[in-house]
């Protein structure tokens, strides 16, 4: 029962002074998510209010499912974009359909995630490797931060991909609102300034530390209020956010159109993947710093509930953010009531704030993204993956350029494909090497690298992998052409120290390499094989047609195959040990 | 050049002997051929001619490219069930359009084929296992079987799967033909009996082997004329394959339509993958039985110019053919020059039988295909996999059901999905043994199976395996569950003996782990990193942020972080050395 209810733990133990640090660190989280989740549902193409729904059922569920003590979940920038990237060529953005399919998005994501967590399917998030996670996270905050550009001169214009954007953008160059760019651009740049600069300048001014940090972090709520401001007051003409109902959504039901569930599958489960992989690096991190333990199945139940409370809001696809979570930690959160705490401010929002955010200028919002998301671009990691690892990079870069030519989901799936390619070519092509043996000892080594001796009628060679159908081919093809090209050989010995499974296609394979090796007269022999393999040979007939032995070890295998090679390496080395003591 | 032109090698050394053996085999074959291409033909929903012209260009451009001196291509049951599959759903049988698309397939194949070997992609063939071919070909197998029946009781029924052919099937049911049926059910039994029975009864009779079995090959064509005899000169009232046009076909391009292109894409894919999956386990068993070599990357060439060339002459996707090619083999073909002769006996049939061939009936053919596939369907093989691999069981099984249910295309990719993912769990779960000393020696072994001494703020961990992207967080896991337990750990030494790569993924998994450990009063170590994995690690700046040491032994690593425990050890061992020498 404790497993899949991590609050039952800690909330038996609950003390006062977790109630201090997690008050605080929810109020702090509060004033900076009421600005994101506004700017990051329209990001995702949906009305503003929604974003405030995204933040309450999510953070409360979570609260309860959550094995991480400081996760803070809600809407984030990437997965805004996908699930924008995945309901626009589904309905017209502002329709009650477009709603419905990204409340359907949230839907179908939770399930998924929850199905992963009761099955403990979370090794499916494997599939995507980090230089695919990062490259796809750097383009996709070029995309994002390019898609704000037009929110910034004072129109809408919205591109999937970044030749989209850009035709869009200037092919409406002429509709700028001077009043919304000069807006946009002070509070980006006040945004940036506070960002690296306000923290350390309130230090300097005698605040203490943790307080500066706070207050730097009211930054962009103070934006908000004084762009509204700004608006009310000064009568500026531009863009803004429009009247947003108050108070609490209605819950609702996702649309049953099998349609539109076949359409946003693949969606989902990138939006799950993405999502899941995120937030597990998040919690890890935060749970490291204080020695806490977080379950990763157990994540995945608390999220598939976080999106399942999001759907049933009327919200979309939540995940793990890290600032927001890194915030929370540095603010003292203590418990996951933090994030309880948290929904309630979101919730006061909703009911209190709403009617002042009608005159909120669209871009005061797209200034909070960009800065927000030109911090997940990490242009460096190309280059130091291009040092470490060839083939890394090639999947970094493809990830990275399908992204901003083709769109997210093309992105990570040519990322996700890519490496897994690889991996597999890798994997299809084991160490294999020849070996002979060290003249006078019972020690086997590679021929290329050690001064060994061999049988020219016995091909020993040593295969450093399992055998599995990746590579199953590979050593077929491996042997029959040894076996073509030496027409003197009569025995090969597959030495198996490094096999720790063989699978069925493997286990063809060697059957087809007997019957082949037969055929042409050669015999195939097994040395060193590990118990638990030899246990699983026996309860298949393989063993019974193998036109040779299985050796306890290699040595035996030479003994018994060319006995003459073993005696007459052992002289030599007596003879040499005889001259060199003659020598002395 | 020889390289791409293996014919350069084997025309040059071309002798009288090997002519008259590849006349010989290339006459059987013919015979062989001319019944099996027209049924596959209609089997693929096309003209019955398109499998004669089929069976021309691609074998003339394989005895160019092919390295196999024995592989018998031209159209085979599998690929023109899956052709079907593909087609079926663009266009309706029997027009235009639906030539075209199959037109389309076999170019799309081809040039898939083409580029994978000049790339040398061959690997790619990996992503299929075994049990999932096996259990592709014999779920195949069944649904060809089950679509003939319809053609056997007299009217034609298409269905994709299972259900689809018997409610096809049971609805038409009324509509059977008694004349059809019985010269099914009759042809049937003859090619059953000549199948198993009419080779050793020839052999009885005073004939040699090799004759019997060249004659039992007939029995194909012998059906075909005598039912079209029984036809013309009985009068039966069945349906009959109709009027072939007679002679060659004209050249001809495949339609360009981009949407039909991206319809056919994946279909291609699979063809082309199971295809070559085919020919290539087909043409190394009769290779190695003459100790022969084949080239898989050439053998993806000359694939790839046989469907061009299929493409070309108005044909359907190609590939080598297993009876086929091992008839071929038995009667003596020496050289690829024995399938160019078929090629020009089978250009003698469109020009000479086409006229006789008009009164054909279906029946006919339908009781050829079901007899040929029914030896593809290997149900032994599910209870073996089962008793081998349970992994490797699910994989086959659902293959199969999927195939039988929902069709090929959805079958073969599910079960190379799911192959995929078995192996991508299996990998992402490596062997990993916490570690402790032998006593009194420098050798460590797992805690769990040896008696060994450990130091409890030490915890010595060895992985068998490679870091890399699928086992990256199954170590991260692990690594800080382990310290979250041990509050009294100071040291985590990683031994990399089974180390062979350390991927990004992995790379960067060790940075946040050594982050990690070090915010909770950890330091990482690592020991015995082999000499590659060291230099690549020396490129990038994980080791100047190493929070421990990278020691050359394990016992070296022991000796600095735990020098009490080895001198303990070491004087335990000299104390019970000198207690046994005291009890001697």
């Amino acid at each position: 029962m404790r497993r899949y209810l991590p609050i039952l733990d800690w909330a038996a133990r609950y003390t006062p002074a977790a109630l201090a640090g997690d008050l605080l660190a929810a109020v702090i989280v509060t004033i900076m998510l009421i600005p994101q989740s506004l700017a990051y549902a329209l990001l995702a193409g949906l009305p503003a209010e929604v974003g405030l729904y995204a933040s309450i059922a999510p953070l409360l569920l979570y609260a309860v499912f959550g094995t991480s003590r400081t996760l803070a979940v809600g809407p984030v920038a990437v997965v805004s974009l996908m699930t924008a990237a995945a309901v626009a060529p589904l309905a017209a953005q502002g329709t009650p359909e477009y709603l419905g399919a990204a409340i359907a998005l949230a839907t179908l994501s939770g399930l998924m995630l929850l199905a992963m967590g009761l099955l403990r399917l979370g090794f499916f998030a494997n599939f995507i490797s980090h230089p695919v996670i990062s490259g796809f996270i750097t383009a996709s905050g070029i995309l994002i931060a390019a898609g704000q550009v037009p929110q910034i001169l004072g129109f809408s214009a919205r591109g999937e991909t970044l030749p989209e954007i850009a035709q869009a953008l200037l092919s409406r160059l002429g509709e700028t609102n001077s009043a919304a760019l000069i807006l946009g651009l002070v509070v980006m740049l006040f945004l940036f300034w506070t960002r690296s600069r306000l923290k350390p300048w309130l230090v300097r001014l005698g605040l203490a530390d943790r307080s500066a940090g706070a207050l730097s972090r009211a930054a962009p709520i103070a934006s908000v209020a004084v762009t509204i401001a700004a608006v009310k007051l000064g009568g500026l003409d531009l863009p803004v956010v429009g009247d947003i109902p108050r108070g609490l959504p209605r819950p609702s039901l996702p649309p049953f159109d099998p349609a539109l569930w076949q359409a946003i599958l693949l969606p989902a489960l990138l939006i799950t993947l993405v999502g899941y992989v995120e937030t597990i690096s998040v919690a890890q991190t935060l749970a490291a710093k204080r020695r806490q333990r977080i379950d990763p199945d157990q994540e995945l139940v608390a999220l598939g509930a976080a999106n399942l409370g999001a759907a049933v809001s009327g919200g979309f696809p939540v995940t793990g953010g890290f600032a927001r979570s890194v915030v929370n930690f540095d603010a003292g959160a203590e418990t996951p009531a933090a994030g309880a705490f948290t929904a309630i401010g979101m919730a006061l929002a909703a009911f209190l704030l709403t009617p002042l955010l009608a005159d909120l200028p669209k871009a005061t919002l797209a200034a909070t993204i960009i800065v927000a998301v030109l911090s997940l671009v990490d242009t460096g990691a190309l280059g130091r993956t291009f040092h470490y690892s060839r083939s890394d990079f090639a999947a970094m870069l493809t990830t990275i350029l399908v992204t901003l030519l083709l769109g997210v989901e093309a992105g990570i799936s040519a990322g996700v494909i890519l490496s897994l390619a690889l991996h597999l070519w890798r994997s299809s092509r084991p160490h294999v090497a020849v070996v002979g043996q060290v003249p006078g000892t019972e020690h086997f080594r590679n021929v290329e690298r050690h001064h060994v001796v061999t049988a020219p009628e016995v091909l020993s060679i040593r295969i450093d992998e399992s055998l599995y159908f990746p590579n199953a081919r590979f050593l077929e093809d491996r042997l029959l052409a040894e076996t073509a090209d030496n027409p003197g050989l009569h025995h090969v010995v597959l030495i198996c120290t490094a096999v720790n499974v063989i699978d069925s296609s493997a286990l063809e394979t060697l059957e087809a390499l007997n019957a082949r090796l037969r055929d042409s007269g050669v015999r195939l022999h097994l040395s060193e094989v590990k118990g638990p393999v030899m246990d699983r040979l026996g309860r298949s007939p393989f063993l019974d047609g193998l036109s040779g032995q299985v050796f306890l070890t290699q040595f035996d295998a030479m003994m018994a195959l060319a006995p003459d090679l073993t005696r007459t390496t052992r002289a030599a080395q007596r003879g040499e040990t005889a001259k060199a003591r003659a020598a002395r």
